[in-house]
C-alpha cells in the first residue's frame, strides 16, 4: 500500500523504526486493540509492515516523522526502536522537537543506562519524559509477549504501563512489566538481566562440554539428558534452547549441527557493559565476567592458532559411575547459576544505592519468570526469597537457594576438581566456586595484600581489634607502627 | 625558608605538586644534576621541600605557576603530579595558558588513557606537547630510581628522554625507561603495569592461603618459604615484600601483623580500568579480572557478614608429603603468573593496533625489570621472549615460558582441584588454568552458544565447512538453514 497522511490523534501509542523489534512490538499493540502510528525513516519498510500485517489491527502509517507525531493522542507516546548509539540519539532529537510538554518518548533499544540518564535529564528540561525501557525476548519475545523493564518517571508510567502490561507476556495473569525506577533503571536492569544471561548460557555451555569430553557422549545424547534436567530445578527457557540446538542435525553433512558451527561466540556488548558497571560498582561479578571473557577467548583467533598445539598433560577420563557424573554435573551447573544471579542481583541493589533508584528485586525477579530469554522456574523461586526479605543481602544467603548450594556443594566441587584435573576449561564452574568460598572464608589473604600495599605504596590498614588507619615504618629498625 | 623570585630561565625542568610523588621526583631529577623548579598550589609545602632537602641539588621554588613557568628554560618541560581527574585538568589548563609553543606538559600521575587522549589532542592544537607519563615505584621508586613510561610525541622524547633516563631505575646500565608510544600509549602501560600488578598480588595471596590453610604453616613460616621462593624463578620485589610483611610480629599484641590487618583490600582504580578496557578490547585478562573482584569480594562486608555461617562441606587437609605440595603450590603461583602476563600483554598488543601505537613489548618487559612494584627477574625472561619474536601472539607461546608451563601443569591441577575439594578460594590459579584450557582447546562450547544465540535472537552463525554466514529457521517444520 501507499501512505496517506493519517488523521490527528488516530492513534494511541506510536513506534518508530521498523526492523524486525519494532515492527513485532507494534503488531503486538495492534494485537492488543491498541491504536498503533507506525513510522520508519525508509518508508518502504513500513508500507511492507502494513502489506504484510495491516489486517492484523488498527496500524496508522506515516511517511514523515511529523505526521507520525500528529498521529498520535496527546499526551504522546512514541516508542523508539532504532540502533542503539548515535542513530537513537537523532531519532530522539527530531522527536523532540516536534513533541509537546508531557509527551513521553520510550527507548526500547538495549541503551547504555548512562547514556539514558543523560538523555532523561535532556529531556526533562523540555518538559518531556524519557522512558528508557528494557525488552527481552528476542523478536518472537516482541511479538507475542516480552519481558519489559521501563524506567523513566513514575507519572510517565501512570499513562504508559497500562499498554505494556497488556502486551508483555503473563504468568498465572500477573504482567512482566512494572515500573523498574527512575530514569536509566530500566535500561540498568535489563543490561544485568543480559549479562545473566552470558552467565546462565556459559554454564550450559561448560555442562556440554564436560558430558562430552568426560562421558564422550554424543550432542544428541547430551541434548536428552538437558531434556530431563529441563523437568526439575534447571527448568528454563535457555535449557529448552539448548537441548533442541544439540539435537539438530546438520542435513548437508549429517553430523550434529553443533560440531559444524563456528565456536567463536559473539557479543554485542550488553554483558561486557554489565560487567564493566559492576566494576565500577566495586560488585564481583565474576560469572558474568568470567562468561563474557570465555566468549572474547572463543573469538581470539590469533592466540588460539597459537596456542593449538600445546599439551594438557591431564589426566585420562575414565569415569565409573556414569549417572552420578551426570548428576555431579547438573548440581555443579545449578549451583553456579545460583551465584551468578546472586551476584547479578548484588549489582542491582549496589546501583540502586548509588542512583537512588527504589528497585523491587522480587519484581525484577517476577518480571522475569516469563517473556524474556533467562525465564525460567527458577526464577518463581527468586521472587519468593525475595518478597520474604526485599533487603536479602546475597540471594544466596535465601534458605531455599542456600540448602540448593549446601547439596549441590560435593557435586560441584568434585567436577571442578575433576575438570582442572582433565584439562577442561570450566572457567565459571570454577569461579563460581571461588567466589563462594571467598564470600564465606572467616579470612581472605586480602590481608597480605594490605600489607604488601602498606609496604609498597604507605597506602596504610586498618586493624581488627582497634578503629583508625594504620602504617608500618618499614625501613626503619624497629619496622613501629604509626596512626595516620 | 621563604621563596623569593626566581630568575628566568634558570631551571632545566619543573614539577607542580609537592606532594610525596612529586617531591620525590624533584629530589631524583636535583641528585642528577638537573636545575629544577618547584611549586606547589599551597607554597608552604614548597617551603618545607627546599627546608628539608634544599641542600640535595639545584632546586628552583616558585610561589605562583607564573613564576614556576618563567624559571624553566625553553622549551619548557613542566612536570604535573597532582591527584587524577578534575585537579589535574585544572593544572593543565593553568599551564597551557602560560606556556609558549613546543612547551612540554608531563602529566606523571595515573590518568586514564582516553582522558590522557583527549588532553594530548586539545594539547596538540594549541602547539604544546602533552605526555602522559606512567611512573612506578611508589615513593621510594620515585626518590631512587622508577621506571617510567613516557607516551605523547617521539618529539618530546627528545628533549624529556634524556632527562628521564637519568632518574630511572637501570639494569646493566640500560634505564628503565624508554619512548612508549604516541598520545596515551604511557598511560595505558602502565594501567596494565598495575593490573598485572594486581594478579600477581592475588597470586601470592593465593598461595600463602593455602600453604596456611593446607599444612597449617604460620606466617613466619610462609615466610621462609617465601624467601626460598624468591631465590628462583619467582625472585621479585612483590614476593620480597610479601616476606617482609609474613614475618612481621605485631608489638601490641605479639600475633603475627597479618592477623590483625582487616581483610579488606583497597583498590584505587587502575585495575578496574585494566579490565573495563580489556572487555572493550575483547581481550581475556581473567587474571587480572578475578584479582580484581577478589578485593571487591574482600571489602563486601554486607555480603560477607551474610556469608559468615556457610558450610564449606569441604574435605579436610590431610597432606602426606608436605614438601611435595609446596612445591605444587609453587608452580601453581608460576604458571597463574605468565598466563596473567600473557594476557596483560595481549591487552598492550591489541590497544596498539586499536589506537595505533608502535609499542615494542620488549621494551616494555625491558623497562619493568627494576625501578617498579612488578620488578622480577622473570621480566628479564619476558625480554628475551620479545626480542626473539616481537610479534609473539601469545607470551605463552614462547619456548621459554611454554616449557615453565608445561612443567608446572600437573602441579598446576592438583592445586586447583585441591583447592576446589578443600573449600579454599583460589580465582586466579584456577581462572587462569582454565584460561589456559581454553585457549588451546581443539572445540569450544562457544559453538553451543553460537546456536542458543541463533535460536533466540536470529543472530547467525559462520560454519567450519565453507564461507558466509547463516541462520536456521528454528520454528519451521524441517528447520531448514538459509545463509543470511
Amino acid at each position: 500500500m501507499t501512505i496517506s497522511k493519517p488523521a490527528p490523534s488516530s492513534a494511541d501509542i506510536g513506534v518508530t523504526g521498523m526492523g524486525v523489534m519494532g515492527r513485532n512490538l507494534a503488531r503486538n499493540l495492534a494485537r492488543h486493540e491498541h491504536r498503533v502510528a507506525i513510522h520508519n525513516r525508509t518508508a518502504s519498510k513500513t508500507e511492507d509492515v502494513m502489506d504484510q500485517f495491516g489486517d492484523e489491527g488498527t496500524f496508522v502509517p506515516s511517511e514523515s516523522l511529523e505526521d507520525f507525531v500528529s498521529s498520535l493522542t496527546p499526551p504522546r507516546v512514541a516508542i523508539v526502536m532504532v540502533q542503539a548509539g548515535a542513530a537513537t540519539d537523532a531519532v530522539i532529537d527530531d522527536l523532540a522537537d516536534l513533541l509537546d510538554e508531557g509527551d513521553i518518548i520510550v527507548d526500547a533499544g538495549n541503551a547504555l543506562f548512562t547514556d539514558t540518564r543523560r538523555r532523561e535529564a535532556a529531556l526533562k528540561e523540555r518538559g518531556l519524559h524519557f522512558v528508557g525501557c528494557g525488552v527481552s525476548g528476542g523478536e518472537e519475545g516482541a511479538l507475542w509477549g516480552p519481558s519489559i523493564m521501563p524506567g523513566g518517571s513514575a507519572d510517565s508510567y501512570k499513562r504508559l504501563g497500562p499498554m505494556l502490561e497488556s502486551i508483555s507476556a503473563h504468568v498465572d495473569g500477573e504482567p512482566c512489566c512494572t515500573h523498574v525506577g527512575e530514569d536509566g533503571a530500566g535500561h540498568f536492569v535489563k543490561m544485568v538481566h543480559n549479562g545473566i544471561e552470558y552467565a546462565d548460557m556459559q554454564v550450559i555451555g561448560e555442562a556440554y562440554d564436560l558430558l562430552r569430553r568426560g562421558l564422550g557422549l554424543t550432542p544428541a545424547e547430551i541434548s536428552e539428558i538437558f531434556a530431563e534436567w529441563n523437568k526439575g530445578d534447571l527448568d528454563s527457557y535457555l535449557m529448552e534452547v539448548s537441548t533442541e540446538v544439540l539435537r539438530q542435525v546438520d542435513a548437508e553433512t549429517g553430523k550434529p549441527l553443533v560440531d559444524i558451527i563456528v565456536d567463536q561466540a559473539g557479543q554485542k556488548g550488553t554483558g561486557m557493559w554489565t560487567v564493566q558497571t559492576a566494576l565500577d560498582l566495586a560488585v564481583p561479578v565474576t560469572g558474568i565476567g568470567e562468561a563474557t571473557f570465555a566468549r572474547g577467548l572463543s573469538s581470539a583467533v590469533v592466540q588460539r592458532d597459537a596456542a593449538a598445539d600445546f599439551e594438557g598433560i591431564a589426566d585420562e577420563w575414565n569415569i565409573a559411575d556414569r549417572d552420578a557424573f551426570i548428576e555431579d554435573v547438573r548440581q555443579a551447573l545449578y549451583a553456579s547459576k545460583i551465584i551468578a544471579y546472586s551476584q547479578g542481583f548484588n549489582e542491582i541493589q549496589a546501583a540502586a544505592t548509588e542512583y537512588g533508584w527504589d528497585i523491587s528485586l522480587a519484581d525484577m525477579a517476577r518480571i522475569w519468570r516469563d517473556g524474556c530469554i533467562i525465564r525460567a522456574r527458577f526464577l518463581g523461586d527468586v521472587t519468593k526469597a525475595y518478597d520474604k526479605n526485599p533487603e536479602l543481602p546475597l540471594l544466596l544467603a535465601d534458605e531455599y537457594f542456600y540448602n540448593a548450594v549446601k547439596t549441590a556443594l560435593p557435586h560441584w566441587r568434585r567436577v571442578v576438581s575433576l575438570a582442572a584435573l582433565h584439562g577442561v576449561p570450566a572457567p565459571v564452574f570454577s569461579s563460581s566456586l571461588s567466589y563462594y568460598d571467598g564470600v564465606r572464608a572467616d579470612r581472605l589473604p586480602a590481608a597480605l595484600i594490605q600489607g604488601q600495599r602498606d609496604y609498597f605504596g604507605a597506602h596504610t590498614y586498618k586493624r581488627v581489634d582497634k578503629e583508625g588507619t594504620f602504617h608500618t615504618l618499614w625501613a626503619t629498625e624497629e619496622r613501629g607502627e604509626v596512626e595516620s
